[in-house]
């Protein structure tokens, strides 16, 4: 599966900016492969896209049209209907991270078959994958965990996927979630896929490769997590990354939906090692990634002192300080003579 | 999803004992559920019941025909679909235990609509699950862990209902794979589960309850499987077992179908008391389970003797010696005055 680009952002008539976070971290980190957004009447999102319909955004050349929003309930309203039958007549795929899979309304179905284009429910996958096998694969991976949900691990590993370029490194970020499936145009919801193959799926994602090559492996759910370890602890063992970085919100205090206390960044290391080390006994840990945004700059700075120290490791918030330190730690560790 | 019963057993005409593994578990167990074995030429399985046919199943009150052998390839060969269909126009539900699905095949599924009959398809399931929430439930629970996959977790954790009924505590097992689905008239495939429903799932299936009842859970796979881990995991965390009991092959050296070694029964205790604390803080260890098939008897009760002074808990074969100290123990720990 490999999404075509470049894209034309289809922002439906949302009502906020919440609704369309994929859509804007799709911008944030992608902004070049984007012709432009398609707007309905009454939307307030914006995506700072140049607006255009799907006749501009073909003659831009737009191979895909990405739905980048949710509605409330999940499903596909009825009048967006018309405009990715539009899409698909104009020549475009569509791709949606959407509950409801594209071809369960027959219009769309019949338009996709009728012009020969794919339909791409992120979401989901068709796909289907061998049972993990555990065994050690040439390349090196970096896996970013979390203390919970939405505490910034798709952030990191694509700032670190950045950082790591921008120091000559050969990396690739790797997307196990639906916005990071559009931002890499691969990649697989491993949150999604049978019990029974979450590891298999990681495999698959981030293959044998050259041994100086590095996958930096998006991470899903916590250890921690009541209701999803199981998917990270899967997600774990197939990466079997080499490094991993810890990703915390610091004025967090239960897990996401659910009444469990947050963990320690020192409870989150011990169990990353202690679980991950079955398919790589090497598995360090190589920084800390704090999503600062509710501190002031002197307060954030302050924090991620304070941690790094605590901790031995390069601490940092990749959104307001970069991730130098961490890359560099990767270097030593790594790539050191 | 309940299946009615008694079963009419059928063999198809497989070639061996393996094939129809899952009809042996059935009459191990359910003796007094099954009419009747139905055969066709050639088969050279037999679970030991009557010989019996589709009219002759119904006038002894068959109401569901459980098919409960797989053959090479895991379809559903051509030649039994008369039978299955026969069945259905008979009256009864028809249960599938391949990992093809029943009504995947036309004149099936014409058969059941027809007769307004229910198909189980035990390997998948039709199911919607909450994500699991985590909080503590009344009621309490046993789970059988494993070193490995295929160590005697289902057989130990029937054994134990058995036991623990005969001390007269109020216990049900609770199946978590195909055979035991058939063995209890319920249960779900967790490891065919959505990865992001594994320990909702468990929750489903081991609901609040009675504060002295306990559910005796089917373990699946093992913290140590490179495969499976992320499914025992949310098992763990789903069950929130008060105790478990850790299943153990002691000729084998390598995990299943992996190149990994087996962990220690130490390990294991540890895994499982480190991963399961976040739902259940109070779960200890209450017995080890050996499966001494291999050994002769002299041998097996000498290691699970040594088995149970290296680990402080009963140890036992439970086919050769019972799980009476096992049964034993729980009482102590749980139901003492």
């Amino acid at each position: 599966m490999e999404i075509a680009r470049p894209y034309l952002l289809f922002l439906g008539d949302v009502h906020d900016d919440l609704a369309a976070k994929t859509a804007y971290g799709i911008v944030d980190w992608r902004r070049d492969w984007c012709v432009g957004q398609l707007r309905l009447p009454g939307c307030n999102a914006d995506a700072e896209l140049p607006e255009t319909d799907i006749q501009g955004a073909v003659a831009a050349g737009a191979k895909t049209m990405i739905i980048g929003v949710v509605n409330p309930g999940g499903v596909l309203p009825d009048h967006w209907i018309e405009t990715i039958v539009a899409a698909l007549d104009a020549g475009m795929d569509v791709a949606s991270g959407l509950h409801m899979r594209l071809g369960e309304v027959e219009a769309i179905a019949e338009a996709a078959a009728r012009n020969g284009r794919q339909l791409f429910d992120v979401r989901h996958t068709a796909q289907r994958f061998a049972t993990g096998k555990g065994t050690k694969r040439p390349g090196m991976r970096l896996l970013t965990v979390g203390t919970d949900c939405s505490v910034g691990k798709k952030y990191a590993a694509l700032a670190l996927e950045k950082g790591m370029r921008g120091r000559g490194l050969n990396a690739d970020f790797r997307a196990t979630g639906q916005t990071g499936i559009f931002i890499s145009g691969r990649g697989v919801s491993v949150d999604a896929v049978v019990a029974d193959f979450i590891s298999g799926a990681a495999e698959w994602l981030t293959p044998a490769n050259e041994p100086d090559h590095w996958d930096v492996v998006e991470g899903q759910g916590s250890l921690f997590h009541p209701s999803f370890a199981g998917v990270s602890l899967g997600l774990l063992h197939g990466a079997q990354p080499d490094a991993f970085v810890v990703c915390h919100e610091p004025t967090r205090t239960q897990m996401r939906n659910v009444q469990h206390p947050i963990p320690t960044i020192r409870e989150v290391i011990d169990a990353t090692v202690y679980c991950g080390k079955l398919t790589n006994p090497a598995i360090i840990c190589v920084g800390i990634a704090i999503n600062t945004e509710k501190l002031d700059e002197a307060e954030a700075k302050a924090l991620c002192k304070e941690i790094a120290i605590e901790h031995g490791v390069p601490t940092t918030d990749p959104v307001r300080f970069g991730v130098e330190g961490i890359v560099e730690r990767v270097i030593r560790e790594f790539h050191a003579q």
